[in-house]
């Protein structure tokens, strides 16, 4: 089942077997990919900027230095255009014009809203911090009130999104198939190597695991 | 060495030590980047749609069906931003405000142009095969004049460019360094998994490799 576009902007134009609307599959590729890719208009062109992002619920979000540009930019009250997308493998067809890619890719559009609250801003980043290592924000040095002052959070409601997917076998041409060559698909994933010390470490801690990679 | 940046609009505003213009670094993560995010204006929003690209000297290109709406977006004489992006590794410090991540990116502005000359058009698609798969292009089922009308190319000179980057170990504050908590890099890239044969494989055929996966 593929739910409807919220809007006629974000439906499909082409292929649209890989476009689906439903909230489940936006958020679980939210969730799944570490970082996104920002669009934004400034002085008239389009500018893409790479950041992390985490979700509550219908709402995603992103940080940075209060005194970055993008960031600024960002709570301009402009449309922001936000990606995810997830490389999951390369296919390989007999024909070059049927390679393809399997992944899945998650396009939110809305007007940020810059986060004013001090309560909802450490919530938020608690959310963050505790999506990149579950667990870790309860050990950490506390945030203070200077460094809350000096990020700047944004929040941007789910309410115009897409997602676009594509897994499984090349689509070669019946009359390829049997070409000499082979044909399938190379999965890819994000791999963790082993964890570096910094030179300040200096006691039996565990270094932490994070959801977004696998073996 | 640090090259000065081509034009005001791509100087990095903070953070000036991750900034770098130099050719050889932006040239570097194009092509280790499997895929770009590309960024365009459409109905006065910005879009930003995922694609695979590939390098030719200055020139960086990406493709699509003829009758996709980006790729006739992007060949609509408007400027877009080609961002592409590899996520290195999890920065672990000891306060939530010095966690970070370790990336390279690199931002290319320009005007694409269509590419139209059937011959310019069929070498491109041959570099961007061979990317994926070095070697891969001979053995394949030859482009039939069908699949490159319906392929749309489209180039961009590298006239306008930033690369930013991270890599080391967390700029804890000095005197949290000591903080009961591990601190360090989770070191991530790109891994292959066993490939997947599709049901028309009938033989001895050696699966290809690609050069953007690491064990």
């Amino acid at each position: 089942m593929k739910a409807k576009p919220h809007t006629d902007f974000v439906r499909l134009r082409r292929m649209h077997e890989r476009g689906d609307y439903d909230p489940t599959t936006i958020h679980a590729i939210l969730d799944a990919a570490p970082l996104c890719h920002v669009g934004h208009i400034i002085d008239d062109r389009p500018v893409v900027i790479p950041t992390f992002h985490w979700r509550d619920g219908d709402t995603v979000y992103w940080h940075g230095s209060a005194a970055s540009r993008m960031l600024r930019a960002n709570a301009a009250g402009d449309v922001v255009c936000l990606t995810a997308t997830l490389l999951d493998g390369f296919v390989f067809a007999r024909s070059a014009f049927h390679h393809s890619a399997n992944y899945r890719s998650a396009m939110v559009f809305g007007v940020p809203r810059k986060v004013t609250d001090d309560a909802e801003k450490l919530a938020s980043l608690k959310g963050f911090t505790e999506r990149l290592s579950p667990g870790r924000w309860d050990g950490l040095r506390p945030v203070t009130a200077q460094e809350l002052k000096a990020t700047a959070v944004l929040a941007l409601t789910i309410s115009e999104a897409s997602a676009k997917t594509r897994s499984g076998p090349p689509g070669d041409d019946a009359e390829d198939v049997t070409w000499p060559i082979w044909g399938g698909v190379l999965p890819v994933h994000l791999a963790a190597a082993a964890p570096i010390d910094d030179s300040h470490v200096n006691g039996a801690y565990t270094p932490p695991a994070t959801p977004f990679t696998s073996d």
